[in-house]
């Protein structure tokens, strides 16, 4: 159990700047998390790997970016974008062309782990505020030039390729600005490139910052919390960990400004109307394709961190745990804000990381009869006022123990929300060595959730030498969101893509949604017709008509739209 | 204070069968809720009216309905509809034409009082099912026959009218159906035309109905539940007086089928999606411009009614009763189902009518500072989960008493449910005996709350003798809904249209949407262009052409689309 296993050193620098690897790398450039020698065991047996699989390392793409893609509009073009934002806002060198064209999906890090540009816009262009974008769509509407916005960057969708070239508007630069906080209504008004740990941070200190008589919360923390925008949740309909609680970004936005080529507007600030269709509806996860969100209200929370109440559970089986998680959702007595069941793979994987695996309390697990292979874990926070988390904790705790389960305390809850952000940061230590981890989400009901939870696994087992971990997260009184987490030996870019597609491929024939939270980008883009029919597609095609007649908004695929 | 009020002999037999009457009379013809003796005389105190005021009756319209109208459309087309739903599914008699055509507004019991037949349809049709509507639409959008959509016939917004004659479809003859019900997933799919009494009870009773484990309830009870449609309830985007935790129709319907001019589709039943704008969003509170609900999925919820806990506060003025509810709503430990707050005037008159008014309660209720003229009543009920409800209620009598609030008991709450469905009754007594009682409700932030409450009572009085009752209702963290009853002495209708219209205007200029959950019609229809902007309504001109190219569907002034 213990062998030894050989790696390289781990690099512990940042990535020269310049280079393809501090493009596709996660995160901050500074920080590191690497691999456990446990998880390494994991992958070494799960993939029946050679002893020294390990030990080299493949091309890390530390040299510098260096495309030579001619640009796609004159440079009378870019001087007068630059006229309206200034000199310094407009970027037109290789590396700049290439970072903001580019997300974090295992295709764009495979393609530019091979040093190949892929798909790269003309010019950076990064907007002081709403005016500026304004004329920047006016300009790029009469000229036709294809305009895009960058977010956080965090899209695995292929989101922000630039498919024609064209203008990337980059909203974190300059319009991450708070616009308003109003107490009285709960809700906070930001520009959109506003980041996730400035906004939660300014929202926890609203005494401080803005006078305000409670603290607060946003409610919303993807795994991609830290390098992610406030406009970005918005405009793909992101999912926080919390969501169950806290709502998805759909259910958090308020209000939104948008300019598009057909004009500018505002969405209404009312908790609720019967005025007909709402726009603020129809622009939620617009993508980019029908305008550029310039401003949002959101809803925020009352901050109580001291009422969290942590649990967690072995539950016998995968039915059993699938059934407490339905049971807690359908209780009528409030949702926990964070709720995940591990299925057995991936269950047998946290254990091992953990450092569970082997230890006398493994050992009483095993005597209880929770058997590798067939247990499940499932971690639980109940945030709110403290009656309602207490009354939340007891109630999932009670379902849990009717179910078979065994309570393990809070620990693995707490081990995961101090790991939640940082495991993102082993991909680019695992992919060094040969090593491909990757994921794929789907919404689902819960009379469909083992079908398709079986048959996606599947596909995965019979068509790669792959670890598959499930979970599901961010739940409803409907269903649930279903996780899957892959691991398989290198491949070629090609055999990965053939292999990734037919994932997604199997999860819409199953009857899996094409996207819990992850969006549509132009991965999803062209099963979407299939995926909606024609007649659903007509009508988004329809709004893209009327919003953009010349076809300009983060054009080429996205949404399915063209 | 007991002065002795003379009223004719109240009606106690149903409208003679195809009279003025028996159209817009509310509810059950044989059911009838007469004011109550302390209710005339707050009336008459109130509007300052002579002692002998209600003893006359005004014309009672127990007239046949004959208006000669001549039909738009080609007996070819009628006969041709008739071939695709049968002869006895067809209407064309001058009752059927106007029924069909008329909803409950003040202003179409003026026109139906004076005989006045107003805008009628051409024939009313019964369809049998789906594929009956998507014949007969497809018949008339190539005839471009106007399409109209009869459910409950509860519109108090003019949504029915047909002002180009036509085609109205009358969904609840046949077309109430259960389609489905899922326990897994805890949705029901059922056929729009059925009402809220039948659905309630199928769900209480799943058990029985379709061998479910649980009972259910849908939580969703407009006052007009008795004699509405799902399908009504969420096409106009309707809420229940249990919505502040149940949430509005808006929130609780998963999936829906439309049959539109381009196309029928059904939306996928997701719990939550990443894929794009929500075609399902879209089509809420179409109000029947886009296509022809034919079936829809809602959520249902867990039905505890042992559960459910009742309280309510006597709060010492307007301010602190809203601040009350703010907290309530903000306060993070889950929502009352009910949570209602009536303002001074309101208060005082269900003082009055619950028969409180100059008992030794009321003595020390105003012995203890709470001055008629200036408290406020706070009625309230937490539903769910037993401990999820007793920590609602605790949390809310523990919010009321901190803004000096004495505790009522359970009584006003119960006295209110027992009488929330009948009260609508007492609308034709008081017509009959010339007094005018009409609501129009709005949505509000809470930080424009009392603004908005102030302008519209200053309207409202300085342009009628009018009593004004004002209380909040539907609750959520950002805001409320404001609903306003007005009562005044008989007016001529262009003086009532004038006065009534007047009010709309002073709820929208001052920061008021033009509808929480009444709908739009063609009452706000002229307005919403003003209310949301040019560029909004531009985009849902663009959905209009786009489903309903040749404009048949609801045709002329419905949210202000034509």
């Amino acid at each position: 159990m213990s062998e030894k296993i050989t790696t390289p050193d781990w690099l512990e620098t940042a990535p020269a700047k310049g280079t393809y690897r501090s493009i596709f790398r996660w995160g901050a450039p500074d920080r590191f998390k690497h691999p456990s020698p446990g998880f390494l065991r994991v992958i070494k047996n799960g993939l029946d790997l050679p002893d020294d699989y390990f030990s080299r390392r493949l091309n890390t793409a530390e040299v510098p970016v260096k495309h030579e893609i001619p640009p796609g509009i004159p440079s009378e073009a870019v001087a007068a974008i630059a006229s309206i934002v200034g000199d310094g806002n407009v970027s037109t060198d290789d590396y700049s062309r290439l970072k903001y064209a580019t997300g974090k999906s295992m295709e764009d890090i495979m393609r530019l782990r091979d040093g190949k540009a892929g798909y790269v816009c003309d010019c950076a262009v990064h907007p002081r505020d709403k005016n500026d974008v304004m004329e920047i769509v006016k300009f790029c509407n009469e000229k036709k030039i294809p305009v895009h916005v960058y977010g956080g960057g965090s899209s695995v969708t292929l989101g922000l390729e630039s498919r024609r070239g064209g203008v990337t508007l980059v909203m974190g630069t300059h319009m991450n600005r708070v616009l308003g906080f109003n107490e009285a209504n709960q809700t906070i008004t930001v520009e959109p490139g506003l980041m996730g740990p400035a906004y939660e941070d300014m929202l926890n200190n609203a005494p401080e910052r803005f006078g305000a008589r409670y603290r607060y919360t946003g409610g919303h923390f993807p795994q991609s919390f830290e390098f992610s925008s406030v406009g970005g949740w918005v405009v793909t309909l992101g999912s926080g960990q919390a969501s169950s609680y806290y709502g998805d970004a759909y259910d958090i936005v308020v209000s939104q400004e948008y300019v598009t080529p057909a004009g500018s507007f505002k969405t209404l600030e009312y908790p609720a109307t019967a005025t007909g269709p709402k726009v603020n509806d129809i622009m939620k996860g617009s993508e980019g394709c029908f305008g550029v969100l310039v401003g949002l209200t959101m809803k925020v929370f009352r901050y109580f961190p001291e009422n969290a109440r942590q649990f967690s559970f072995m539950l016998p089986d995968w039915r059993s745990a699938v059934d407490a998680a339905r049971e807690i959702s359908q209780g009528e007595f409030g949702m926990p804000a964070i709720l995940r069941i591990s299925d057995p793979e991936e269950t047998d994987v946290a254990v091992n990381m953990y450092g569970i695996a082997g230890t006398p309390a493994d050992s009483f697990l095993v005597f209880r009869g929770f058997k590798p292979g067939k247990r499940c874990l499932l971690i639980g926070q109940a945030d709110g006022e403290k009656g309602f988390a207490r009354n939340v904790a007891k109630n999932a705790k009670k379902i849990c123990r009717r179910y078979g389960g065994m309570s393990l305390t809070a620990y693995p809850t707490k081990k995961w929300m101090h790991s939640r952000f940082m495991d993102p940061y082993m991909r680019e230590d695992l992919n060094d060595i040969g090593i491909v981890i990757d994921t794929l989400e789907t919404s689902v009901t819960w009379d469909n959730l083992h079908n398709l939870h079986e048959k996606v696994r599947r596909y995965i087992k019979e068509n790669a030498n792959a670890i598959c971990m499930t979970h599901a997260s961010h739940f409803y009184p409907q269903g649930t969101n279903l996780y899957f987490i892959f691991i398989t030996p290198w491949m070629k870019t090609d055999d990965y893509l053939r292999f990734h597609r037919g994932i997604i491929e199997a999860i819409m024939v199953n009857g899996g949604s094409l996207s819990h939270h992850h969006g549509v980008g132009r991965m999803m883009g062209p099963l979407m017709e299939r995926h909606l029919g024609r007649e659903q597609m007509d009508v988004l095609r329809a709004l893209k008509r009327h919003f953009d007649p010349n076809g300009i908004m983060n054009p080429v695929e996205t949404l399915g739209l063209d």
